[in-house]
């Protein structure tokens, strides 16, 4: 039997199959925190046409039964089904469009022309067994069947040494070596044919840890897991994390917060596919230069402090074993290499992911997630900075600010002649607070409707009752409520001011400092868990983005993720990642004179410069009467 | 002030200082387990000669202090003494002659002509101070100063980067990189001009462990401590000890107990010296096969089973954290390879010390310890082999056996008309047993008074009450205690002539298998801590030494911690070890079709081939009338 998707894919089901199992069997992972055993009734999807059959419907109400919604896990077709996704319903974290499937993931992949060549090579040794006369000790047996392979100068570990008599006997002497280049060996196994071999690719977010199972043989994603950095719980941005680490000695404290994530999220990964945790034999960590350090237990003062000095760039191969991840103690781990303090592995994966590095069109990449970093460039040049734009869009420091889960309000109209505005929840529950995507409509509408103006201050004269005075000031009623109002006030909106002019005051001077205008960019990439909600005309209201056709922006998710997984899987994906790392020219912001007038300017809505934004311009007249 | 000690040396001493700290100031060590206290009641001397004043007698008795002996640490000259330290008063454990004199040992590495070169290579980098315009990161700018002196390719651990942060500014940016081969970066310290460095070498022997603290900037001797391999409580020989670890589950308990051995001599030795365990920046282990093995926490199961395999010979380094030894936990641990099962570390750096792969004559090492080693060769050959003799020299399965320590009869001569026996005890104290050096002498003087025959059966008919019927059989009653005698049994003299039989046939075997007779051998060296007490006279009657002209004879001591001393200052010294352990052919007696000729032949006395022993059979024709 088969299954359509309404947004166009066709996937088979075998027989007495579930939806949710089908779906995620084609690399589609929906949201579903209890795994598919219909607890959570998170893996809504809408039944368009065709039989079925509902075991449960589980906590779906009355009103989502009869608009045809079922929960995937809870549902077996009997004949070929139409079927529609909600956007919520798909996987929260992160990558949304390409990366989040497997096929997608594959292509990227094969887009490069780049050979599968995992951090671990294998090489299987058939050694002569011991005897009286052939009794030279168990390394050097190893170390001569790998000089006849014409391999020398192996290095050994204690770890390795420490595990060798035992495997080289259970395999009965034919064995698999495993090793990195070096070379230095990681472990022996038997040799067993058409065997799988299996890796981590992790992105470490501010915010979020998301982790993909990934068979090493053939590239194939197998599997996602996600969850929030539980760092959190000491602080929203990398500055208040490195502040604990150094000055409230937490540095082990985050380092165990955020390997224990990793650990409790590979778990139930590895337990659905019945796979060893020993059996993991190579892990990629991508992460921002902070969440890097932390990883690596380095205490990350010096990022704070000018001149703003990270400890490490390039980080050696570690071990699972001494970075305590619950996969084969030997295993490499490969952290994708960090330009400068706030321009980190995850930008430089998101590069490579993107592949402007490898094209000749100018591109500018965008990664907007717990704060913003930009890259400028293309084959022959690289220009990347950090927009200090702070966590607002993932609701810190927001007043009902939170994050796009289930209750945010993720898109807003606003009548220009009532000032009511309409909402858009994500589940399509009561709107508890708003997140990113939310701020920008509200605001870039109440910028239209004349509710604020182009300071961002409330019109105070204006005559709807939607706009009143609250505890911190003027606010904009978005949502009465029974309990909570949803509000956004002006200190919310002199927040988010600011961390859009961060960004395009960020995109403004490095275009200067390499002497283009913005005409000269063929190309945005938008990276980040942000990236899919980001309605562009709005953002380009608000003056975050800038101002150039919408057919040359690209969503692309969660580029950290995707790019960690091409370094899992390729030694030429490390070797362009590292080239992009020493490329990629740095510029401090902080200390540029110029950015100071480009980020006043910026603080405009859309810009003090309404040159730069034509299309805005046209909107305002249009609106003018 | 001077001391001058009856075996010739003349020692200055400072107003105040009593002849304990003087003597170790000069590099020679009594037993004194309290560390000079006056506790233990270990560091007798005698003086001589010469006004002195006494702080207390301690433990001395009234006919001891009679004889002018006192406790050297309790005693201060008034001015200048002759003394005389007695045998015993000297550090019991290993290392009699030239070993255990810093000055010696210094001589032998500078006849080597071998400049001091430690596993850690040191290098200064003056780094600039990093700026907003020089913002590589910490390692990037290590990298630079490091190419800049032609340093290229040096390996970063996860060990290394997680101080090098802190280190660099503590240092201010200049800077003494510590670094092995490889090269590895290990550690970064301040610069601080006429700073000393150290080391630490050890000899993990089956029975004991001895720890050398060393200078590693001049190469000299700073101070010895040694005690009983706490493994002994687990078993005698290392046949036991693998069945503890591999049957037993107890590799891991084997393994801390020698750790702590070690730290637990380390602990006082720097304390005495006001040196931190960081600044101990590199260690030398040598030490048998099996307990290198243990040392490495390496499963030693093949080493007992045929065809008797180790896991490594050749150890990589290792590191002193991982190691959990109490030194530097960055420090490289560097173990003497070992060339096979049962020939060890320890005898690597015995030969190494003993210098006869850097001569043209043909010489024999023997090491008679817990289990007997030997080896044979010269600059262009060596052959080695391992004797399975056993620790009975050691008092193991002796009835009244035990260590070379006070209260053990150590010397024996037996009169040839009335049978009584005159004794020679260490510690001039009651004989509470027998030790090795007695047993030999012992035996070989009953032999030659007809005590026993030619197969070391009782001659029963002989008048004497000496000779008695024992629970185990026949036995000869050495000392006549109130409490306790220390008596002979034929059970006794069965086993010890196993010992040397397995002993001498070895030697035999090795020379067959060369081509070569004893006349070949124009040196022979004995080394073990049984070295100094042994009479050779005795032990060629016995048949254990070939019966070679005594002049041939140098005894080394503890060869195993020389070893070890020379390999942590010198690396032509660690290659010529390794190239010694390369070049050694091992013979595997136990699967050998002449070795049970040869032992069963040397199981007589002294042989049944008597021409092999002409002294001895010159002295048995004396005898008879």
């Amino acid at each position: 039997m088969e299954i359509r998707l309404t947004s166009g894919e066709t996937l088979s089901i075998s027989e007495g199959e579930n939806i949710y199992q089908a779906i995620k069997g084609h690399g589609i992972y929906l949201v579903a925190s209890c795994g598919g055993k219909g607890i959570c009734g998170k893996c809504r999807v809408k039944i368009v046409e065709g039989r079925h059959k509902v075991i449960a419907y589980g906590k779906l109400e009355q009103k989502e039964k009869d608009a045809g919604f079922v929960l995937a896990c809870q549902t077996i077709p009997e004949e070929d089904l139409m079927v529609e996704i909600p956007e919520e319903s798909r996987l929260v974290v992160g990558d949304k469009i390409a990366v989040s499937r497997s096929r997608d993931l594959f292509e990227l992949l094969h887009s490069f022309k780049a050979d599968i060549a995992p951090v671990v090579k294998r090489i299987v040794l058939s050694l002569p067994h011991p005897t009286i006369h052939d009794n030279i000790s168990d390394l050097e047996r190893l170390k001569r069947a790998l000089e006849e392979k014409g391999i020398k100068g192996m290095r050994f570990s204690h770890g390795f040494v420490s595990s060798m008599a035992r495997s080289l006997r259970d395999a009965d002497w034919k064995v698999s070596l495993a090793y990195t280049d070096g070379p230095e060996a990681i472990f022996i196994s038997p040799v067993e044919e058409g065997k799988d071999r299996y890796g981590v690719a992790v992105d470490i977010g501010t915010t979020t840890v998301v982790v993909y199972l990934v068979n090493l043989t053939d590239g194939r994603l197998i599997d996602v897991g996600s969850t929030y950095n539980s760092q959190l719980r000491y602080g929203d941005d990398v500055i208040t994390r490195i502040i604990y680490a150094t000055e409230g000695g937490g540095l082990r404290e985050l380092r165990d917060a955020v390997v224990s994530d990793i650990n409790d999220i590979l778990a139930p990964l590895i337990e659905r596919q019945n796979i060893r945790s020993e059996e993991i034999e190579s892990a990629v960590i991508s992460g921002n230069t902070t969440m890097s350090h932390i990883f690596w237990g380095l205490d990350p003062a010096s990022i704070r402090e000018e001149p703003y000095i990270p400890t490490l760039n390039y980080f050696p191969l570690w071990r699972g074993g001494t970075a305590k991840l619950s996969i084969n103690s030997q295993s490499p781990v490969y952290t994708v290499p960090c330009v400068a303090s706030y321009v980190g592995g995850d930008i430089v994966a998101g590069v490579l992911a993107s592949k402007m590095h490898r094209n000749t069109e100018i591109a500018l990449f965008m990664d907007i997630g717990t704060n913003g970093e930009i890259a400028i460039g293309n084959n022959e040049w690289l220009m990347t900075a950090a927009c200090s734009a702070g966590p607002c869009f993932e609701g810190s420091g927001i007043k009902h600010g939170m994050r796009a889960t289930e209750g945010a309000i993720e898109s807003v109209k606003i009548d220009p002649a009532t000032f009511e505005p309409t909402l858009g929840v994500i589940g399509s529950v009561r709107p508890m607070g708003i997140c990113g995507s939310g701020m920008i409509d509200a605001i870039s509408e109440m910028f239209l409707c004349g509710v604020i103006d182009q300071k961002g201050k409330f019109i105070k004269e204006l005559k709807t009752d939607r706009l009143r005075e609250g505890e911190e000031g003027p606010e904009f009623v978005l949502y009465k409520g029974e309990g909570r109002d949803v509000v956004l006030t002006e200190v919310d909106i002199e927040n988010i001011l600011r961390a859009k002019a961060a960004i395009y005051a960020g995109v403004s001077l490095l275009l200067k400092e390499v002497g283009f205008t913005l005409s000269a960019i063929e190309r945005v990439y938008i990276a980040g868990g942000f990236g899919n909600y980001l309605n562009v005309d709005r953002a380009i209201i608000l003056g975050m983005l800038p101002d150039l056709p919408k057919e040359k922006f690209t969503f692309l998710g969660n580029t950290s993720i995707a790019g960690a997984y091409l370094c899992l899987l390729s030694e030429d994906m490390r070797k362009e990642a590292e080239e992009i790392a020493s490329k990629m020219t740095y510029m401090e912001l902080s200390v540029s004179r110029g950015f100071m007038n480009e980020y006043m300017s910026a603080l405009f809505l859309p810009h003090t410069d309404i040159t730069q934004f034509p299309t805005v311009s046209d909107l305002l007249s249009k609106k003018k009467p």
